[in-house]
């Protein structure tokens, strides 16, 4: 028993050695890295003057853009889209309205043009209208067929290995992590915790309206109605937080504009902050956009981060590979 | 090291043995105490037929009147009226408008007549208008001040005994307790984590909108506004769960027929459920109401448990003790 509490012992501690002493594979050494470690480093070290306790280890990331792809089209827009090709049946006047006309004909320029209208439109058609539970398998469904056009893999495995490894090394480190984006709640936790080890309960997104029914067969249900309920984006994200969590986060992690707010709210907290951006900088592996971009347009939270100091992640430079192996998306 | 090895395992076995052999101290013997032993025996049996995985082991409470008292008038509803009477100046119209009139005057058959409409008056003026810090700091000041017109007692002080040993029989058990309540999120939060031991991410409640503003100081803060955004009582409850949690719960704890609809959402799940209502029959060491009480109504859920065979705790024979020793106030 000695010999072998002894050998477990070693077996253990090479283990946590090597695990402290690489963490983060996927990132290049760099500044981005360094600052992400040191950080972590920080605030747990018990006894140091930044230490901060497990409960408060609060972290909150973006998920567009963030921890997943986000061009050509949001990914939840695709399946939206998707839904009303295959749902035709349960459009108002049928082809012939906005934005499906547009869209059912191919016409991108006159469905761009469509706008935010056209959106909730798509939305309250391919969200609204059904039970939470069959919402759930549309969604699981079209994760199992759609494909990414540019990169020919199921959606849900364009997630940033990088980031995955730093939500991992978080949680290793005693931090709850919290996806917090302008996406939808119910879209997100179908393939979330798969992807991100992020439960349920610990999705933040933007919602539409339930309503408790009481089913025909004395079982009750929930259907998603087509009224937007609230809209985690922008300004509204310190709000989501406030709600969902109820505690200001010390992690905070976005890519665009969008999340601004979160990463204000999250640096003006008292003690040690850490706020960081992904910058897609790499057209080759990925994609190259900033301050023009229609879809995750960072301008005025680039400048943010440069006048503040936040860590700005260059995704050409920092990040070794940018999406999973491709053994990895066989897994179940 | 062995000797102190096997010592240590000894000693932790004891303890381990004797934690299992008497959970729940504060529940006398009886049918409701068996029900609870025995589903959590059930479903944390490993290989065992109705073993569920740690991840789905959910429990919600409601919280007024199922984890704390409510009588003779919610506890929010006191704080809500102590908070207009120490800050008149904020009333529309000073004290001639009702319910504030009826409140200060002390015309409580007014007040009581103001109904609906007046307690939103009242939550208006005591919940909005001010940054979520300084709610929070006067939630913290009333629970320092206000004591009990009964029990003479702070009023965080009020909490089931039996409950909270039942919150922690449940975690020991790999159960994620959540409480679901019908009461303001941010108003439960400030004293739920040293009451019940649940965080405030835990904390599903109803809640107000709130709005990001960039203090002048160039700090950001979240105002409370006026406007409520969610109702979490009765078919809000399922919703909130739905919303906040993205899991159906397994195990469920209510008191009224606002908790109904939480109750049949969770035991509709399939798999092993467990559905139970504390039942108020102790007058004189806590209160005894159900089907006429204007606070905490139970009729219909009462003859539902009855139909479905949910627990029904009843208090006055069930529970050793109501609230926590005297002593426990004095911690800080």
């Amino acid at each position: 028993m000695v010999i072998f509490t002894l050998v477990t012992l070693y077996v253990l501690g090479v283990a946590a050695a090597r695990a402290q002493s690489s963490p983060l594979p996927s990132w290049n050494e760099g500044a981005a890295k360094s600052a992400i470690v040191e950080f972590i480093a920080r605030v747990t070290r018990d006894g140091g003057p930044d230490f901060v306790p497990a409960a408060a280890r609060i972290a909150t990331f973006d998920n567009d853009g963030t921890l997943w792809c986000e061009q050509p089209l949001y990914f939840q827009a695709v399946f939206a889209l998707d839904r009303v090709k295959t749902s035709r049946r349960s459009i108002p006047n049928g082809k012939k309205q906005q934005p499906f006309k547009a869209f059912l004909s191919g016409d991108n320029a006159e469905l761009a043009a469509q706008g935010e209208k056209g959106a909730l439109g798509l939305l309250a058609v391919s969200h609204g209208g059904m039970t939470t539970n069959a919402f759930a398998t549309f969604v699981a469904e079209w994760l199992s067929e759609a494909k990414h056009p540019r990169f020919n893999r199921p959606y849900n495995t364009l997630i940033y290995q990088p980031m995955v490894e730093l939500l991992d090394y978080l949680r290793t480190n005693g931090f709850k992590t919290f996806i917090v984006s302008g996406g939808g709640v119910e879209f997100m936790r179908v393939w979330a915790e798969k992807a991100y080890g992020i439960p349920p309960e610990q999705v933040v997104g933007s919602s539409g309206a339930t309503q408790f029914t009481m089913g025909a067969d004395g079982k009750p249900v929930l259907m998603k109605l087509t009224k937007v309920e609230f809209i985690d984006d922008g300004p509204g994200k310190p709000s989501g937080i406030n709600r969902f969590i109820g505690r200001r986060p010390i992690f905070a992690f976005g890519n665009s504009d969008g999340d601004l707010q979160m990463l204000q709210w999250t640096a003006a907290g008292s003690g040690p902050r850490f706020a960081g951006i992904v910058h897609h900088t790499d057209g080759e592996r990925e994609y190259a956009y900033d301050r023009r971009s229609k879809i995750g347009k960072l301008d005025k939270a680039l400048d943010e981060a440069r006048l503040r100091g936040w860590t700005v992640v260059d995704m050409k430079q920092d990040w070794k590979t940018i999406f999973p192996e491709r053994s990895e998306e066989a897994k179940p």
